[in-house]
């Protein structure tokens, strides 16, 4: 038997839990997972060849008189290799900084659309607005930041396979056709930006660049290198995009992480 | 009168809700807000003398011959200086690097220790144990991230007032004590790390640098230069710490970014 008393007091338990429940019982409450989609920064990691690659300019490391350790290094690096963002301002002369790019557009819901299927490992892949009708029917009109899986971070231990570095030194790997970018920036006004696990949201082989140019031109980002190589749900995942604060930074070094559901 | 049928249609209203709750649904709900406690890295960031200061080597910004814009740079930047991370290979020579620091370490709970009224302005100010009784009967027992706010903040545009440079080009800021690093990493073996708004956990005339060595003993990041010239919550918020992933990195350059409940 239930006596409304009891049922009461449950109902005033889901309030206590409600009004009490912060960021941080969500968090971590154990149904969360936090998954790293940035790769990391060393001398391997693949820039443009008009970038200056990661590499350490001073490094110190040595124990003083006492016997303590003390390390300190310096760096240079190209704003646009590894895992990186580009602010609207690399295709857009007065666009946003990455310095400009407010955390309330970095930290947004994630949806992943997986088309690793489709590209089925072809280098010369280009998505076009067919190969998405499925997504056009999501909650898309949410702010959001939408990763394309072409499938290719499984080559990236391979830089010249992951590029596609062909005999004249020229690149070839999948990517976003203009006609998406444009279709993207113009329908849904509450997409962010956009991400790729390739070295570039337009095709290896692109020399105009229609995607660069159509999100800059809308005021969005792109996250390229995305480190796709694990599991991540295509819904329901929070993007933590942050990359370092470079005032007038084109693009800048990134840290990408998704808060996911546990898998049950 | 209520009728038992809508109570229970009510309780199974909000287990629906708690059912499909993700963290999009809650941290998008309009309760909580972001906020930046990074630095910008400019010709202004803050850097020790032996540390490189953030800057461009390659700047490439232009119109094409169709009028087509494209900005590109490469920069040189220390490990440590601005909002960055030491990770314990700082000061420990088989502490972790920075790419080793698992993200679940650096999406915690954070903890505000507001002692900016007891500092007082005061560049000779450091912090012992006695000055921190009140934070005892407090949750620490749980992972976090203790901020120690000394209100330097404020100082931030003048480096000469923000690192109290001497006569002697020494430096003299307020800081932690050694006591009170050795009390953290032994009494709250969850604590993963403490940041502070000043230049170094340790005091700026410091030398034998207590702090860091017992915080990289104990396997504890620092961070440092932290922006808290704005409002924050002293619990309730979230920290997100996430670094540039340097692999062999003994610090790197830091976006921190806190989720914070709405102020009502």
């Amino acid at each position: 038997m239930v006596y409304l008393t009891d049922v009461l007091a449950f109902i005033s338990g889901f309030f206590i839990i409600n009004i009490l429940a912060n960021s941080n019982d969500i968090l971590f409450n154990e149904d969360y997972e936090f998954i790293d989609l940035s790769y990391p920064f060393d001398k391997n990691t693949i820039y443009s060849p008009v970038s200056q690659n990661f590499m350490f300019i001073k490094k110190i490391g040595h124990f003083d008189d006492e016997g303590s350790w003390y390390a300190s290094n310096d760096f240079a690096a190209g704003e646009h290799g590894g895992t990186h963002i580009d602010a609207p301002y690399h295709f857009k002369v007065d666009g946003k900084y990455v310095g400009d790019i407010p955390v309330d557009k970095l930290i947004v819901p994630l949806i992943i659309v997986d088309i690793s299927s489709k590209v089925n490992n072809d280098s010369n892949f280009v998505l076009y607005k067919h190969d998405l009708d499925y997504i056009l029917n999501d909650n898309m009109r949410k702010p959001c930041f939408i990763v394309f899986k072409f499938g290719w971070s499984k080559f990236a231990n391979d830089k010249s396979k992951y590029l596609g570095i062909t005999k004249n030194n020229t690149y070839n790997f999948p990517g976003i056709s203009g006609e998406v970018a444009e279709w993207i920036t113009s329908s849904y006004k509450n997409v962010v930006g956009i991400g790729v696990d390739t070295a570039s949201v337009d095709k290896g082989s692109s020399t105009d660049f229609p995607v660069h140019k159509a999100t800059a031109k809308a005021g969005l980002f792109n996250v390229e290198n995305v480190k796709l190589d694990q599991h991540v749900p295509e819904y329901g995942c929070t993007a933590l995009i942050l990359p370092m604060k470079i005032a007038l930074g084109s693009g800048a070094p990134l840290r990408l992480v998704a808060i996911c559901p546990k898998r049950s």
